[in-house]
């Protein structure tokens, strides 16, 4: 049985497959300027995006917190004013999601550092950013943005990847800031 | 016609009578020792609770950050864990919410410090406490936990306020720091 | 010792002072036109708010779930889309906040019903409201909407007061609703 | 440069082999039970899980809602008690985290079907559930749980692409539940 038959009776092989060819196109220059905006440990960021794209960024800032970065999550109680010298990590597939140009807009106001991860690199969003994570989906069997969010995870996981990778017991500091209330 | 009728035909009247019943019998010394423990600046302070217990807290929990404390929400993705040093403040009405329960006894076994807010000041959470604030919600005629989390909120509020009331421009911080991004 | 000295030395009962003050100020028939709202148990009820505005609307509609209401709270990943024939009910003590103002406008649009409670009846929201829950609110020595929010919340744990008190067993009925996963 | 150096210089690569390592290994059966565990349009679901898990369990459901299913995420406002014929997916990467199984034990005391995403065939969780979905992580170059996270997500959202695949109109029925408050 060859690998497309494969995935057909194997639906999540589909789903795997779709990944990796969005993830083989990935452009390896704006993958690592994203990694080097967070190199500074002294810089707030905050992480955004609504419905699934909001619950992959909430994914993403939790291992960021784990990393050691100073971490809020946009709509947490805890979560105070961005203002200049913070950062906005903003996931959004249209690019266009009203509530989340909204708030990319105040950001740049307050003159905070914008990455914006999206399929679309001449959105709203992408035109705001400093920087823009493109993941060029393209075409997908799924519904609405999955393929999108899927890969947002995974490249966010990435990026926090590299950071650690060079961190000696990076997975032990990591596992001590791992909340011990769950 | 008197109070009492008019909180017949008012019921949001009869629900404020409820409250201040309440508020007029809450402990002085409980409440300003709780007021001193969130003095130091520099520890940082964890809110929780389950249900509308977890929203008050919730809503205590921003109001600390907007005064300047270092805030988390467990359960919030940016949470880290909890160690020796931190504090932990839990609303449980009956003091005996099982995750609460096993959250307060992490907690404890990390050695930070716990205040609970509670209407039974002889329940496992309280025995469990540094500092139990009592809400003496005795009997009501709302639904569950209702009165008592009104009055948490309230206490929690107040201690709050007397926090910040001493505090030169304690409401220009408080703006600074209230979120932009809504 | 009178009341205001009393009030000085425990400030929780300053609070509550103002909660009443507030209290006895609310619109007879603006409340129970938001209880007949209420009434109709086949609506879909969707409740929001910014902050903790959205808080306190989270603690109205766990109440009204507890009651056999639909119940959606918007952000929460179970919230489906707002069409014709549903409710939203919004808290905002500005009657301004950008995000509730643009959500209010969809709901609109789709022809839902708008239920607004603020402290500005001459707001954008309360403008594009179906009824207005007005909470009087002028001062306080408090910081921000922390009068609002905490008036906003009775008002509502009332509504929910009045429409639970005519149903026989309306608290064996709720406390089965009210959840065991805590 | 062969795909293990083309993985090293791009990092993506590599999170995107570890994933199609373990989703090459997944049972058919185990998955395809899950399916038609979901096949039942009547029954209310529970999506839950701590940290990561828990989001990744946010995002099944409300691709589940897209699809019709009547959802709740534990410890949402809206989610009320489960009980006898409802569902709980539970995701838990070591099968043993301590609030997932007490909610388990409740669910299944209740009488609840109990659905198990894990790593762990032999752990707490997996002897409690009536069907495991099992994700058969080894080992990972990445931190903690996170490939086991990524490969739940996409199973999961598997189970919803065969679930849609035979419906006439399946996107633009879920593109109409799709929130529009965003």
């Amino acid at each position: 049985m060859d690998a497309g038959a494969a995935a057909q009776s194997r639906p999540w092989l589909a789903l795997g497959q779709e990944i990796i060819e969005v993830l083989e196109k990935v452009d390896l220059e704006a993958f690592f300027r994203v990694v080097r905006a967070f190199d500074d440990c002294k810089r707030r960021w905050f992480f955004s995006g609504q419905g699934r794209s909001g619950l992959a960024a909430s994914m993403a800032a939790m291992r960021a917190m784990h990393l050691g970065r100073i971490v809020h999550v946009v709509g947490e109680a805890s979560a105070p004013s961005i203002r200049a010298g913070d950062g906005l990590l903003m996931i959004s597939g249209s690019g266009e999601t009203p509530v989340s140009v909204a708030f990319a807009r105040v950001a740049k106001a307050e003159r905070a550092v914008l990455i914006v991860v999206t399929r679309q690199p001449e959105s709203l969003l992408a035109n705001l950013a400093d920087e823009v994570l493109h993941v060029p989906v393209t075409r997908s069997a799924q519904f609405g943005g999955s393929l999108f969010e899927q890969c947002s995870l995974i490249l966010l996981d990435a990026v926090i990847f590299e950071l650690g990778r060079h961190l000696p017991d990076a997975h032990a500091h990591m596992a001590h800031r791992h909340t011990n209330l769950q």
